[in-house]
């Protein structure tokens, strides 16, 4: 069975000597001490380890049933959500007035990727239940917060977001699903919602439904949906729970993965819900959200990366087969053990790289939103809304090919499910396509994001890189290895930008034909920044005398793998998006 | 429910537009004349859309039972397996003396695609029969030839290859299975093998199992290593069945995909075999088949691939979804379909390009097998050996990235089994780890086949380029689209060897850990050749005045898609590789 430990020594290098939380002036930060996020991570990667872990196999295993209505979950979840529920996990970023613990969203980001590494189909429903909470902590009223928030902080009641219909993904305003106005304040909700996440479970006494629907009479297409609130059990005024809501679920979907969490098809009939915020403004509403949950996606990608390759350099170290081709290296035993080879060295290279850097760039994001949300740094949250569609696109894009590279190492091990490792992959893919699929995620980087007020946050991006080059010029064990490939790097991404600048405007297509590529390019601009700083981190605590030398050693060789092995990719990237349109959109569909 | 369609046009352009079948002079090629082989893949085809494909999900969902030492294959497999047999499909290119066809192996290669394509797990019970059969044509005796090949010719028994043990895969010298000579010729054979495809099941009277085994006193390591005939139920002398050998199925794996076919553990106990072939050579007789059965495997990557591109292709056209950024295009509907949208042609074109080159290369790869078995043509021999591990490894990688890039066209519909999007994913994924995972298929190519035989096999290689390129210099429409970029990509393959030659001797690590981008790289190049003939070939049909000229504009369109869009990826490659082994080997084992 696949096992987990927190990769706490990397996620305190990246807070402390890389982002320097304890130092920033954020609200909030200066309580992010080494010993208080080491405390925190620690307890954190016990639960992860210990409690999580071992019920990842049987959540794939045993799966949801659906019984009359009532879905069970897997051996063991309930009382594992018990248990997180206790820590109280679930609302360690939530305000303290609704009984979380306030701490920035950067620590719910750390321990999250914890809890998603140990067990992503369970960590789904805390993962939903925030994103619904946080939602009603923007939009609701007093009344709503009231009612709803302390129970959702805490868990004993979990949440949903309900935004797909059977013939409608990204293209929500083909929506139709009904809210009729009751007169009272209330609606009656009627449609049918699918692929919702925790939609139905037996492990809270309650479950919020966020639910996207359109009144009557409203605007057509996106700008007539609107965003309600419809609890499984309604709530009376004391708090506590009446009636039975017409909502059910119609049936759990057979998936890929995530076979732990329940994916349903939601009937809604004649439902009770409230209006969250605005009429017609349901958009808007899901929107605020979008940044930090397109992040919690990101993050996934690269929970499972981690937790594939922990396994995936277990068994290269234990399996022994073939001999090194310099030599023997295990000279005793009947053979080599698998790490010897240069090809696994590459495989598990890429994938250490990929997974260090990749949480530089989500915990950097992270820590954009905190400066954001707490701080009102404008500037922060013109570069994180840049930033998001990379951090999800490019996180679980790579993130599910290293699961499929930790996958190979265990050759035909890998594909039985015995050990694990298939999972791993299976469980990875969902992340591409949720929460806006990678290629939708593309579409709003260029598109949007890009040329989003005045191109503001993309200069600043480029100016970061321009004064992180120029301040450590002088630096010659950063230069060669770290600072001349960036610079290249972040040449094709401006080069890519410009070419997008002077054909988009007169065909469109010419840059949506290059997005998928621009926002690989980005992410591995982004990596070479992370790795590059972390280096230049590394190198600093070096020379401070750090105890550990073969720590930062290590994290300079890994870097300098990054940016000799994966950061060439930024050529060939640009090269395909500086061919337009032509050949992508050559055919007539019927030449197909 | 998928479904599936043989590109038969596509398939009778490769081999006659492309390849000119019919007027080599390879034995048994004069007889592949444009009705022929039109005839034959029409019958296929129909086969594998209305036989296999509808049992593709019937075998994903049920999988294999195994009851009391007996598999039980999922509903429809024996009575598919029936119509298979009455059709002669198995033994369409074995000898006509044991009941089979004689066609030449690119025939089965093209139906073998058809099948593959239809249902992979399904396949598999004739494709592994296929092999031991080959193997036993090849080494057998003639009385063992006689007793076993018209039964396994007709698959009214089946056959399996037992290498893999629980300890080792790859590295197949440390076996611990053992064959005690009976001194009548017979021996005792003892011993595990893990992942034996088809090695129990209920769909033939017989099952000969093929397995490597040491007999004891034998030469040390992989020298040591014997191959056997071992039957499930032993032969009386009139070739009806006899007692049950000491071989029986004590497990089947759950796995990622392939749940159709039974992956079996394998347990002899003091099993009555019979030597195949010579004392302690069993490996070269293993090897004997090893092209074809790689170049099979690299088939099944290329064939989910095209089922796959299929079925995104559909969706592609029927889901409506937002609207085209150039203006609507289906202005009475509620939304244009997905197929006018960039990233979906980007992501559409990547396969169509793909499955068409790569099955260029395939069928090219088949034809050399042909030339050399059939026409024993020692260059074609070197050639297919040299280009072997690229059809495998470069095949079954990218056909597995295609299949889940046709997956994420489908967005959440592709992620839920419904659709069968997920399957295609799951079964393509065994491809890259059997027959040689591929980072063997890497280490083969770089380590072994590029400097065999002096290197003649490489220079031949670089030769038809040169010789192509040179033939065509002339020719405007090829040059700037076609020639250039292939030129380009040669030089960056030829560059990669001379990295190798010139510090692979010194230091071997500085090859190997450029082996896998040299697979991919070679495959590039390998496609861009492909596609730089087929242009041609398409080219000279339009100037015939072929009538079908939509079918030709589409084959150079999607040629100059593969030519601007998917080579560029051979420059990265190079990139990589000559950074060497240093950041590849850089860290010790500990530090990881």
């Amino acid at each position: 069975m696949p096992s987990y430990t927190a990769p706490i020594k990397d996620m305190q290098f990246v807070l402390h000597d890389l982002l320097n939380v304890a130092a920033d002036s954020t609200p909030g930060y200066s309580d992010l001490d080494a010993e208080f996020t080491g405390a925190v991570l620690e307890e954190a990667g016990k639960v992860a380890s210990e409690v999580l872990s071992p019920l990842n196999v049987v959540g794939d295993t045993e799966g949801c049933v659906l019984e009359n209505g009532v879905v069970r979950t897997p051996t063991g979840f309930k009382e594992a959500f018990e248990e997180i529920k206790q820590g109280g996990w679930p609302g360690i970023d939530l305000p303290e007035e609704f009984g979380g613990q306030n701490m920035p969203y950067i620590m719910y980001t750390a321990v999250g990727e914890t809890a998603s590494a140990a067990n992503q189909a369970f960590t789904m429903y805390q993962g939903l239940t925030h994103g619904a909470a946080s939602a009603i902590l923007v939009h609701g009223s007093d009344d709503q917060k009231a009612t709803y928030l302390p129970k959702m902080t805490s868990c004993e009641w979990t949440g949903t977001m309900n935004l797909t219909e059977p013939h409608c993904g990204t293209d929500l305003g083909l929506m139709r699903t009904k809210a009729e106005p009751q007169g009272d304040g209330s609606y009656k909700l009627t449609g049918q919602k699918i692929f919702i996440s925790s939609g139905e479970h037996d492990m809270a006494d309650n479950i919020i439904h966020l639910v996207l629907a359109k009144i009557p009479g409203g605007p057509e297409g996106i700008k007539g949906v609107s965003l309600f609130i419809v609890p499984k059990f309604m709530v009376n005024d004391d708090g506590s729970l009446g009636a039975r809501n017409g909502v059910s679920c119609g049936a759990i979907e057979e998936k890929m993965g995530i076979h732990g969490n329940s994916t349903c098809v939601m009937n809604y009939e004649e439902a009770t819900g409230y209006l969250l915020g605005e009429e017609h403004k349901g958009m808007r509403a899901m929107f605020t959200m979008m940044n930090e949950a397109r992040i919690g996606v990101g993050m996934q990608g690269l929970a499972q990366a981690e937790v594939a390759y922990q396994n995936a350099l277990i068994y290269a170290k234990d399996r022994l087969q073939g001999r090194a081709v310099t030599g023997d290296e295990n000279p005793d035993g009947p053979a080599d053990p698998l790490i010897v080879h240069p090809d696994i060295r590459r495989s598990l290279m890429d994938q250490k790289s990929f997974v260090e850097g990749g949480r530089a760039f989500l915990f950097w994001g992270s820590k954009l939103i905190d400066q954001s949300h707490r701080g009102g740094d404008e500037a922060a949250e013109g570069l994180v809304s840049l930033l998001t569609p990379v951090i999800k696109g490019f996180l679980t894009d790579q993130g599910y090919d290293m699961t499929v590279l930790a996958q190979q190492i265990y050759g035909g091990h890998g594909y039985i499910e015995e050990w694990g490792m298939s999972q791993f992959t299976r469980d990875a893919r969902i992340a591409m396509i949720y929460e806006g699929a990678n290629g939708v995620q593309a579409l709003d980087l260029v598109g949007r994001k890009l040329a989003a007020d005045g191109g503001k946050p993309i200069m600043a991006f480029f100016d970061m890189i321009k004064s992180f080059i120029k301040e450590n010029e002088g630096n010659e064990a950063l230069k060669a290895d770290f600072l001349d490939p960036l610079k290249e790097a972040s040449k094709h991404l401006q080069a890519s930008g410009m070419y997008f600048m002077q054909n988009g405007m007169k065909n469109p297509n010419a840059a949506l034909s290059g997005s998928y590529d621009f926002m690989h390019l980005f992410g591995h601009v982004c990596l070479g920044l992370m790795w590059a700083q972390m280096a230049k981190a590394a190198m600093t605590a070096l020379e401070g005398g750090a105890s550990d030398t073969s720590f930062y050693k290590t994290k300079i060789a890994t870097g300098r793998y990054y940016m000799a092995r994966r950061l060439p990719a930024t050529a060939m990237h640009l090269a395909r998006i500086e061919t337009g349109a032509e050949t992508v959109m050559a055919l007539e569909a019927d030449q197909f």
